[in-house]
């Protein structure tokens, strides 16, 4: 038990020491970095976290983060909507357009199935890639999910429900390092990964 | 220039990787943790934050951080007021807390002599300790300013300011670290052990 002298900075202290990585150490010195700085930062350090909690949007149609209804990339007119890569998570958008080697739109999934987790296929966005599927003319799902056992499965998965849709279906190449994370490759690799997909 | 589809997103991020030791990386994590938690938790760590930074006081006798005019410590009646150990900043007050050896009270110089970072004297609380020195009945000093070369250069210089004033003026031990081993320990701090060797 750690003794603040006061009770304000204790509450900051185990506010902060709720971050996933941030430790106690850490989050003291956290704390006094921020008790230290100018009301008017500290504030507006605070109020872009709360607005973005609060005013941020899933896009209506591929369920990456959005300032509005539809995101940006989805209402991009020079986008190539036949063309839908599928991912996991906000962080694999992010880290696939910091290539610049991908023209189509996303599918944020929100996960993998992971039975060990509880996470079926029910708990991702499935249904909803298969009604775009239906409602679009889409030429080309790429499965961009990670290259783990979890992702793995979960495009396989995919690939079976698109297949009798007459859909063509491909898969990141293997360029990317087998067990990673998507988010932790560099640009080049992902880029490769891209360029190198191949039919399922 | 990372692209994060949401200019919410990318506000939070700038602000999260404005503390220290946080990079771009990190920063994206921890904003998509707190975009994943209910909005309740997300204003409690930004309440907690805000609240902190600007009800904190500073104690009126030892510049300790406090919840009131006066801190915990300075309040305390069981605290022995003659004796007073001065540091640095408020994370050395808790770290000497938490050892649970101390009885005595403290003062918090807000800083260290450092002219490479145009700190001297002046912008320190030497002033206010001085008085304190001639309003309260002290019997001792305790200087436990960090043991390097701005450390050593602040504890000197109060102390030739306090000797005229009758009052006993200590440093905190150097020495070998408990748990340590000898062969790692360096040169300088083995031979400040040796001379401060005492009789068992």
């Amino acid at each position: 038990m750690q003794d603040y002298s006061s009770k304000l900075l204790e509450n900051a202290v185990n506010q902060i020491a709720k971050l996933p990585g941030i430790g106690k150490r850490t989050a003291v010195r956290l704390a006094l970095h921020l008790l230290k700085q100018p009301q008017e930062d500290v504030s507006a350090f605070t109020s872009a976290i709360l607005s973005m909690r609060n005013e941020i949007f899933h896009c209506s149609c591929c369920y990456n983060i959005s300032d509005g209804e539809q995101c940006e990339i989805c209402n991009n007119p020079k986008r190539n909507k036949s063309l839908i890569c599928v991912v996991q998570d906000i962080r694999d958008v992010i880290a696939i357009e910091n290539t610049h080697a991908f023209d189509g739109v996303y599918h944020v999934l929100g996960g993998v199935i992971s039975p060990m987790n509880g996470i079926g296929p029910n708990e991702l966005r499935i249904k909803e890639l298969l009604a775009r599927l239906k409602e679009n003319a889409v030429d080309e799902i790429i499965l961009a999910t990670n290259p783990n056992v979890e992702g793995e499965a979960t495009a396989l998965y995919i690939s079976r429900l698109i297949k009798p849709l007459d859909v063509k279906v491909t898969r990141i190449a293997h360029g990317v390092p087998v067990g990673g994370d998507l988010e932790f490759v560099d640009e080049m690799t992902l880029s490769r990964a891209l360029e190198g997909r191949r039919e399922m």
